[in-house]
């Protein structure tokens, strides 16, 4: 029995609050989860800083990553049930790429960090080339399971992953418009924020899943049931990942590390706060296991060092995240750049450096890359099969839907201090400034003159 | 109107999987939130090293805490609209209390740390001693807020906290048998964890909770649901608070940082290995700052950094606890410690120093004191009423109850590597070694020769 | 204490699966559940025929009205608590119109009858009508219970739901895009079906409706839940309410009362199946008590004798009804019609009477009139309220809502037996009529030749 | 391809409020479904007269017979995954017994009718040998379906039902301490009626259950969650089950039968009352096909004429009975024997007769006999299974399961007209009467003088 086709003697099982139980039989997939690499993911949040606003959504990437693992587990065994190929290039399910998907469902996030999305664009980080790395290095155990399976595997893993792999059901069970790993972060969002909006129908979907000839399609008559789940996405874009107040601790986290950097480039940071852990990121010369060591646990750590620094700005700036105190915001459009000046400056005027204490958040930095609006439009439509086997892109016979992609599902905000929007009138020593500031915005809007 | 009065000018809601929303009303609440101190538990998990084993288990102290307010909030709606006072001492419920007991509600468990049962342990910090500190002494913003509402309310709020407080009903409210703190986490670990044993009735439980002149007690004919209460807190407790997986991290914890705590004092921990934060601790000379420094990724960045010690306990300890590499165990009774005793021979024999590879652990250092076993069977009984006014001990009427109150849910076990219990035959050097400490190991006891 | 404000010594509950418990005060609410008129309900399905493609869906109307009444309940106590009013006039909610508002939403329904669409169709019977009787004729015990409230009481609950009550927000708590009996069925019938469509987020809907002085609106935030609300709707339309196979066995109920009615005005229904209690609805010549006698039960005991019946089509009519044989059908268009009527005549080849055995049923007949596609287009729009207080038309801010505004929700149907489009070829004596028939068919549209 | 291995082309699914969905892939399931004995199953209710308590319990006992169906295919799967025969006898499972143990689990409930016990109670029908007739007897399309498997087929079904099939695996997957019916029932209950209590662990029951040589046991590791399952049926005995006020609404029920059987045999029922379904019963002369046309519709119909009678004993139970107003009850036991004969006297001197408007009810006539408590204390125990392949009887190493099974889960109630409880006093003419009654009882028991 080869490593690839050894099974556990009784299957293994994960408790799991959304899927129930996930079952592992592979020692392959068993081996994969004991790596240091992927026991980090539990040490990192999937939503960052969402929690600062759904107090539930403590989750980390490890619970996810095992659940876009059961996800894709059932889409084989489904596969296998009801489509099992007969003849090679019958456009069905061969089972022997069951292996290589499941360790690519498990393994397609294990190259995020701590507040990805913030980190990776102030020190020039990249997710996706580390998960890449992670897989095909010969120094990380991930590298070390998977090559137990044959020398290539590594690789074919990771073609998976970046898209190339050439069967393309293998590709779109991982990464397409309606693939295990979005499936499994909405309901898995849903049930840890309380909130219901990403909570679709996980069964029937993956009943009206289906493998051919050029990927994975879905039948007809389930169509309602896939724009169910395409505006649930929507929604929970707009009522949980894109909050203004997540973003906005975004915003701070962003500044924080922008001045500690700023500061130790200007070789004023105090020794004693010094972060070790980050300092080969503020040199821009990093190893991918310098990379493995960070973590939220380890950003945060620093922060807290941060609160007793002299320099006011990183303390006031660590103090916001640690503590909770977010930036308040408002919505703008591209012809009120000229009032953002403005304002700026009127915050510049109340003694704030608007470098720090100011900022503008779009779709162009959100902070979910999985879900890139832009792309999507012009991606592989989801592919709709008719009782007779013809195929239709969704957006032909959805209306929802097609309303859907052709629209950005972000907005453009503004964030600043807090008492520029309410102020205590007996004591505020900067009343007339906030007043003047107050009257650029309307209903959560700001306007011109 | 006073501060205690103050009502926000519309109630404020916080998302909460558990409960759905969260209820705010009260200015005091919503500061008494924001402070530093209580965003602090949101960076220590609730169940600490359950997580290991229910990968769900990741919601942090911060989330209870905001439940048992929430629960603490509907039983005084519940009382107000069923048992008003109408004459003081008529056993009512008075509403001028309700302030003194969402605090407390929401307070209670401030004091708690990171890892907290095995932290105190080795350090003899004492998490209720530190919350009464928090709340009563004036350098935090708790004390702060609460003095707000007047001088001596801070005391009032601990005192309700240590049961001191004359208010038995307020007392009872937060801590008894069946109080707002049990209820909330017993849902919310079930939720998180995703088993469904402590899911009981808690809309039922509330609607039979009354005020009575010494207390709080329950109608008679709601008995099975508190009976069913009793016996999902116990399921919990033997199914997945003493599970042996995350007692056996809690051992490797105690462990590592008993070695740290050793080699420091040895003068043998490497200088770039200090762990800053915790020093005063190792010292025995620690302030309340320096308390409330500390969170789960603090402890977890010095563990990571440990892994790289020169030290080889340490760094394998650390690696175990950081990458999860728990012991195996075995279940014994007190006839089994010469065995006991034995094995640890058998340990050292191949190579481990028995001090850090293998320990006890039994209800005495329990990682959850919330439910103290050995005082509950001595604790005051829950009192049903019956139609007439009368009162009953619980333990009376319910035959299930009597069961569990009459014997301590817990059991003893020893700790050890895993290559104890199960080896590969070809490659095992130890082979011999392990196979007669197996011998003493039968259907997960240990038993004699 | 009036008969109106006589409150339950304490209150009482019913122990409900989609809202937990439901809670009544008042002595009027008790009395009304408790009349035959209302516990009428508890006899008939909710959902009608929908229960022979979702088995789970047998809930009853009495089941619903509660609910109903549950949720009105809490938008009185949301509005009460956020948005008394102080002064006549001021726009807020008056609490003196809080049991005209319960009492309304608990009988709303009380004129529906077994099968309602299909009865009403063929016997012109109309349930909204006798609603407004069983309130408002003196025979009622229903009457009997509001009179005593005060004597124009019934006509006042009769007005707000016939929508002629002058407080508005009355009325649309009741009845509008967004009110208590839709909320109501959407969570009842999802919980029911066991889909998870019309789950939308009650308490958040609940949290952002309030008052105005012209009706009900919600805050400009809550925006996006609405949506979800609109859009969870149309999907319990298209994948629920609508599914063909429960609209294939309406039209199987509907041609079985129409042969029977037939029959018997030909004098051809055998004494010994009279029907005796639907004799006055055959003659077109009911009281309200007749109709009162009727529910699900009676008219199945009706087919279920019928089923004995020397008349071919009725005992084969009453079999597929009672015995779940539906007919098979395909969607048509309106340039369709043509082929329709060829396609009746080869029904009638194989010896079936087309009119009896064949059937269309589009949106103008459809099961579920509490939506009526047309008149939502042209209806009062749900209003948005800004910040400032301005308002504006949901379908103004929702790119989705227009969508579905712009658009009926329906789908025309063509029914016909079964073997029409699946027979097996060995043993089908009209082969050749049947494949002649599938020629006009194409993944489940009729197509022209 | 033989009709027993005949697989539909893609399987076929129900969906369901508790599994999700329920998967077909026999031929021979979904024709059994299809069956006109197996559709009337649809208009018997699972819970009969608690959806008078609890108003959700609506559902029939026909969804819970597709329960009992897909938790037996879902334990089949398990078995087959991971206990495979591998040699005749070596007590694992052979899978050529999935189809009868399948058939058995979708049929045993078969024979049931309306309101069972009663019904039984009264008219000496066994549901039990009309399930075994249903599936033998040549006359049925049951028998049909299941002769075309073979011509013995049918016996072996209906011998799993009666246990006397010679496998014991699969006889106790249907019917045993912890069988496919209970755990549906318990499950599907909770639901329906939004209690919890019934709300176990299904996913790990199943996962700890394995076959054995006599026939299913369960892992020793996995004994808390029998146990919980255990303690949780009980619950819902005594929470739902034996409900006072649905066993009120029996013993009306039960005397509404008797009065009607009383007047018919003395030739006192009207005409045009005469219930022509019922007559075979009232006979004590009726044909397997005149119990298949009875169903709760059918009987309340009869109810709905009886309202009619001159008979003021019937037309007032049938009032009763179809308008809820149920008898009120006292607890007693059997040294107050006496003090109910002297009630029932005082019942009697308010011009009531004590036959038809008092009644006792005792678990020797409990509603749901699936559930025997005399029996199941000499059961065949709950087997586990230890490391070492020893089997342990459950109430060895369970204290709470101890406790249940030496005790016999019911009361006995006395029933009475509400008036003799609670009354008003200024409008009671038997007031003297009703308050030396209520001197008997206190917290709800009937003392003895």
């Amino acid at each position: 029995m080869t490593y690839a086709n050894q099974l556990l003697p009784r299957e293994k099982v994960f408790r799991d609050p959304v899927h129930n139980y996930i079952y592992v039989r592979h020692q392959v997939i068993l081996d994969l989860i004991n790596t240091p690499e992927f026991q980090r993911l539990r040490r990192i949040k999937q939503l960052g800083t969402s929690s600062f606003t759904f107090h539930g959504a403590e989750h980390s990437r490890f619970t996810h990553s095992l659940g876009v693992y059961e996800i894709a587990r059932r889409i084989c065994n489904n596969f296998q049930r009801n489509f099992p190929s007969e003849v090679a290039g019958d456009g069905k399910w061969d089972d022997s790429e069951r292996l290589v998907a499941l360790c690519a469902a498990l393994l397609h996030d294990i190259g995020h960090g701590a507040y990805s999305h913030t980190f990776e664009h102030i020190f020039n980080t990249d997710h996706e080339k580390i998960t890449q790395q992670i897989i095909t290095n010969p120094g990380t155990e991930v590298n070390a399971v998977l090559s137990r399976v044959s020398p290539n595997f590594p690789e074919q893993v990771a073609s998976v992953i970046d898209k190339s792999y050439p069967n393309k059901q293998v590709v779109q069970m991982i990464s397409s418009q309606c693939d295990a790993d979005r499936m499994d972060y909405l309901l898995r969002d849903s049930y840890s924020t309380g909130t219901s909006y990403g909570n679709f129908d996980l069964t029937r979907i993956l009943r009206i899943m289906r493998p051919y000839s050029d990927g994975i399609c879905f039948d007809m008559n389930g169509m309602h049931t896939i724009e169910d789940y395409i505006i649930g996405r929507m929604q929970m874009y707009v009522q949980v990942y894109f909050h203004p107040v997540s973003r906005s601790m975004e915003v701070i986290l962003n500044h924080l590390l922008l001045r500690a950097k700023d500061l130790y480039h200007d070789g004023k940071l105090e020794p004693e706060l010094t972060p070790y852990l980050l300092l080969p990121f503020f040199d821009d010369q990093f190893s991918l296991d310098d990379y493995l060591e960070l973590d939220d646990g380890v950003l945060n750590t620093y922060f807290i060092h941060w609160k007793h620094s002299d320099d006011d700005i990183l303390s006031d700036l660590a103090h916001r995240f640690i503590d909770r105190k977010p930036f308040k915001s408002a919505k703008y459009e591209q012809e009120n750049l000229e009032t953002i000046t403005r304002l700026r400056g009127l915050v510049a005027d109340c003694g704030y450096d608007p470098k720090y204490y100011t900022g503008v958040d779009n779709s162009f930095n959100m902070p979910y890359d999985s879900y890139d609006t832009k792309k999507e439009i012009h991606d592989a439509q989801i592919k709709l099969m008719n009782l007779d086997g013809t195929l239709v892109g969704l957006s032909k016979v959805s209306d929802l839907v097609r309303v859907v992609t052709n629209k950005i599902v972000s907005e453009d905000r503004f964030f600043f201090p807090r008492e520029f929007l309410k102020s205590d009138k007996q004591t505020d020593l900067f009343l007339p400034v906030h007043e003047q500031f107050r009257k650029y915005i309307k209903n959560d809007h700001i306007i011109n003159e």
